[in-house]
């Protein structure tokens, strides 16, 4: 996005406008489209070729509407107008980051969603999302290749005395040849997201749906759950201790996905990978239990240190990565220091991207191949 | 719900109130809690033990707030009263009927779901849902039982140019068992619902664990998809034709799922279903397919006349349901013809349900038994 951002600059810069870009009419180009994540058949929220999303809610009687999403992305916000047949509409100031935004709409200091977007769980409620379409968005389109499913389950937790929902992906193919069985990727999502977010944020299955299409990855299962299994209160990360959801996850889901599911059930082919929180989760249980999973991945969620692993010859892949808005100096120097120490450790950077689900889409998409290759 | 009504005319009369219930204190059962389907840690929506629905939305500066359910369910409304803290409340004029109900808020003139609700697919938009608990609801709950899985498969679709999405219910033991054949029943939503509705609002998964765990029922798969292919302007119904719909659902989705699960395919094996507008689709097509379904459903759908029918011999078992606040005379009517036509007709009337999902939960829970046994 950085080279649009220079050329609003240089518009508003030669057009001799001080103001945001939004009062420079050169400076949008007019193509709308609506968002691939709206409701069925509704035109509103639109993304332009730019970046710039363009809003329209109905409140007649409203004194004010405000939309969360500014210039970048989640920060800022971007103020409607009133228009005479009751309608709010506007245009964000400036392009907005590639890929997938959550948001809401304010309306007379109450917050709600916009009713044209599909809403997506995130920071504990239902949230709408607007997706800008990112110049790779080909590797997680929904395309004509053989497609794997995504399937609910419900696996009783006598911990946490219920039956608790995880989300597996099963690969193309699982339902046929009835003899493979399948190493299993534990995918976990971020602070205040669920077990729905790999799935309908990540678009995960349709990544994995590609490659294994493009013969770029050797098929394997993955497995979504509840991360946040101790936050009654789904207050802040203050008192988060790991034990209750590490004993859902080692004692009761692994043994119920290895029971009901093709898998080869053993360290070798066991990964685990989180995004933010779910990075964090990621690394204390692999360092917990280091005979459970052999592949770790942290995406936007921290890094290892050399001294961290006690046992070199268990951890068989290392993966770190953010977005080129985070901290990717810190990224970069924790990977250099693990293959110093004789790990096999790779990092990536999501070029543009800040603390969003483009980030660990990409991030996805790299370290993916990598897994359960020793 | 009638004898609430009645309890509430009695004390409104005794206690000379010629207003509304709510006006009344005596009349409202003080024991409020947040509806079953509220998002993750939200007080409101709350439901009283009498089917009283209790509303909170936080909108400092606006002008109006009404909430679309009133007494009895989707009809009328609830205007909400604004108090000091900036937060509209309101409790409804009755009691609701038990089950299931789709609303959502209007804030000065716009149409917004409460923030407080977890979203449902109806009305061609994800609405706000609320649970009225029903006597009855033990049916429907999660309970400590062996649960099937509903997953998400994308199936090639030459007719529509796309993949498109259908959930598969498959039921406890299907992965272990690797050489049992199940037989299908395909089961469609209403008009403005999708493939979620039959799961999310019907519960339907939870439906068949309980029935297969008390042995009432004989395991089967489960399909849902997309009925409303041809609706691209999501109109009315006036330009509803069933071709589309019906090519998607015998000539592609009904062989992918015979390829890629183990069905019983033959038609002694399939049956299909629908609620409402699905209730029209299935009507038509197992018409116009005698050879491919042999079991068939319609709830609060429409019945069949006996002549409609040309091979006896091809229609296993006739179905028809619908709720005591619809129009019961002409269910049992057409019943009773078919059955003096020698059909094995049966049907099902839900005691005090309108044109809603408590009405289809259990008519689904009195016609699965009786699937699949000629």
């Amino acid at each position: 996005m950085k080279q649009y951002s220079i050329i609003v600059l240089l518009i508003v810069i030669l057009s001799g406008t001080a103001g945001f870009a939004q009062t420079s009419p050169t400076a949008i180009a007019e193509d709308f489209k609506p968002s691939s994540v709206n409701q069925p058949g509704q035109e509103y929220p639109q993304v332009n070729s730019q970046g710039y999303g363009r809003f329209q809610i109905k409140a007649p009687d409203a004194k004010s509407v405000v939309v969360s999403l500014g210039l970048g992305g989640a920060k800022g916000g971007t103020e409607l107008v009133k228009e005479q047949d009751g309608f709010w509409r506007g245009t964000t100031a400036g392009p907005m980051d590639e890929g997938f935004h959550y948001y809401h709409v304010t309306v007379d200091g109450g917050v709600f969603n916009d009713p044209g977007a599909l809403n997506f769980y995130g920071s504990t409620r239902w949230e709408s999302g607007i997706e800008v379409p990112a110049h790779d968005k080909d590797f997680y389109a929904l395309k004509e290749v053989p497609h794997g499913n995504v399937q609910q389950i419900l696996f009783p937790s006598k911990s946490t005395n219920t039956s608790r929902r995880a989300f597996v992906y099963t690969p193309p193919g699982y339902h046929k040849d009835k003899s493979a069985k399948y190493p299993v990727l534990y995918l976990q999502h971020g602070w205040g997201e669920d077990e729905t977010a790999w799935s309908n944020q990540g678009r995960v299955n349709l990544i994995m749906d590609n490659m294994i299409a493009e013969g770029k990855i050797k098929p394997f299962i993955i497995v979504m759950t509840y991360g946040m299994t101790n936050e009654i209160k789904f207050g802040g990360m203050s008192s988060f201790k790991i034990e209750p959801f590490q004993t859902v996850l080692v004692d009761e889901l692994i043994p119920y996905v290895d029971s009901n599911f093709r898998t080869a059930a053993n360290p070798a082919n066991r990964a685990m990978a989180g995004l933010s929180m779910g990075g964090m989760e990621t690394k204390t249980i692999t360092l917990n239990k280091p005979d459970v999973f052999s592949h770790y991945a942290l995406l936007s969620g921290g890094t290892y240190s050399p001294e961290d692993i006690k046992d070199k010859s268990k951890a068989k892949l290392i993966f770190l990565s953010c977005g080129s808005k985070e901290r990717p100096e810190a990224i970069k120097e924790a990977t250099s220091k693990l293959k110093n120490a004789g790990f096999n450790a790779v990092s990536y950077i999501s070029e543009g991207t800040a603390h969003e689900f483009q980030t660990w889409r990409r991030s996805f998409r790299e370290f993916a191949p990598l897994l359960f290759k020793n």
